[in-house]
């Protein structure tokens, strides 16, 4: 019988991989160096064969359904990574086939904020929740886009690039991508910093944020200083968390969601954020999407990126 | 060989009713007053005999796939049309289950926007785009929205109203859901009418439009001055253009699709205002969708409610 699902994480680092069985337990993971090799077949070659190890060892080769690599720059149309700058190879990689040749198992590819919404689905508070919107709140903001139970794709698989819709009525910040006030230079990290940077600027509050050189500031420290009462810090995630709660209204007109979840390292600061997301959502959301329910990810840390993969098998 | 579909549009004034072959071509049309009866149960006997009528007088009892349904306040899920104000009952009225005992057919019902999107598909322009947003301009501005060949309805059937979706930066015009700067303010019939009339006293300029009580302006005779070179109805659809243009571009985002179509009244004046749609689109989006497509509806007006309606059916 197949049950189980192998879900392979590419990260700059290090690679990632283990065996997820049908209720989201990883049962056996492993790890080689993203590095290990600077020429791409030989890193494949390598990987293949830990991941048969594995396999052998937990005596399950029978038992896959199919494997599921997240990674940068990865396109899942194509079957290929390319131009992903973290990693140790150039150029346009043929992951999909060259993994497939070698292991002998269908591999399906994800990029990192549907794998996501993914896990969720298959594995998380979203099972059984049909139409629901995963935010990636981390270096960067994504979104994996839920529709009637259908992982939504678009064109080119570009759908849910939602971190560069704009917030209405925002401060103006001018993003990465050259647009104005796209939803991540509010909710990534940077953006975060960058609200209490304002905020630590304009005025002369005492902050506990004040004993850290400007660019050693991260949500993490921000977290805790807010949870030590820290106003400069606790005002940082209410505006963060309003900027995020007008840019849901936006998004619930669209695909009429029954559920936001918060996925990532901004989304850790989830109980500093969600009082002030919810009344801001509330402020402005159409009757018609009252009942939305914002939720924070349910899957660890650590087990994330490998579930993420392995629920990209079908 | 089942190959035809009955498309039914219920209207305030006249249900109209036909049916369609897999070309699009209507092939047999007729119609009742919608207030034949003030009795819904007599109305649906009325309107069940007329259709049986013409499927006798086409010959084409045998070749019927289904009947799909287009009305004001439809509810796809429920399959009733509940506290419609433009129709001459009251109540929850069970259009689907009523005229399934009476014709001995399929059902399906469908809202205003996305049957326009599902007629596109089948039968006009959109063939074989399988990620596109039909947005309709008229009284209100809707969208039906077609994601990955599947047309989006969201938790409640809610998805698509992208009318209700904020402009960025715009005047900060208060739309009748109570909330600033909805797209529907800008690009309904009454949106265009209101940027004219704004104008018109803002200035002193002289206008064709200066003729009109400002009560009878309308798009078409907005669309009829700018044809005469009228400076502030030109610029009336260039502005029109232009809010529309950067509300496309967080459209964009949320479901890269390949082509944004556009249906109804304002519609009409797509000459007047594409260039600056397109001009401001590209000013503002993200390098990702910049291949997007804007097309004006293939389908003739007299024929789109009930091709609409026809292509509801599964």
């Amino acid at each position: 019988m197949k049950d189980l699902r192998i879900g392979i994480d590419i990260g700059g680092t290090n690679t990632e991989f283990g065996i997820v069985n049908s209720e989201g337990r990883i049962i056996a993971r492993d790890k080689i160096p993203t590095e290990i090799s600077d020429n791409f077949d030989e890193y494949a070659k390598i990987l293949a064969d830990s991941i048969n190890m594995m396999i052998l060892s937990a005596d399950a080769s029978e038992r896959i359904l199919g494997v599921g690599i997240g990674a940068p720059a990865i396109n899942p149309r194509k079957g290929v990574i390319e131009g992903a700058t973290d990693l140790p190879w150039n150029g346009i990689l043929p992951i999909k086939a060259g993994l497939e040749n070698l292991l002998n198992l269908p591999i399906s590819l994800i990029n990192d904020a549907n794998a996501a919404a993914a896990g969720e689905f298959l594995f998380g508070a979203a099972k059984g929740i049909e139409n629901f919107i995963m935010l990636t709140l981390g270096t960067g903001v994504g979104a994996g886009i839920m529709t009637d139970g259908h992982l939504l794709s678009g064109r080119n698989g570009y759908a849910g690039e939602l971190g560069h819709t704009q917030v209405p009525d925002a401060e103006g910040r001018i993003c990465s991508c050259g647009r104005k006030d796209c939803l991540q230079t509010y909710a990534s990290a940077s953006g975060v910093v960058a609200t209490a940077r304002n905020l630590l600027e304009s005025s002369s509050e005492p902050s506990l944020l004040r004993n850290y050189p400007a660019d050693a500031l991260s949500p993490k420290i921000i977290a805790e200083a807010a949870m030590k009462n820290d106003p400069i810090a606790l005002q940082t995630w209410r505006l963060t968390g309003k900027w995020i709660g007008k840019a849901c209204d936006s998004f619930a007109t669209f695909s009429d969601p029954e559920a936001i979840f918060f996925f990532g390292g901004v989304a850790k600061g989830w109980p500093l954020f969600k009082d002030a997301l919810v009344e801001e959502y509330h402020r402005h959301a159409l009757h018609l999407y009252k009942e939305l329910k914002f939720i924070p990810t349910s899957i660890a840390d650590a087990d994330a990126a490998i579930l993420g993969a392995a629920a990209a098998v079908d």
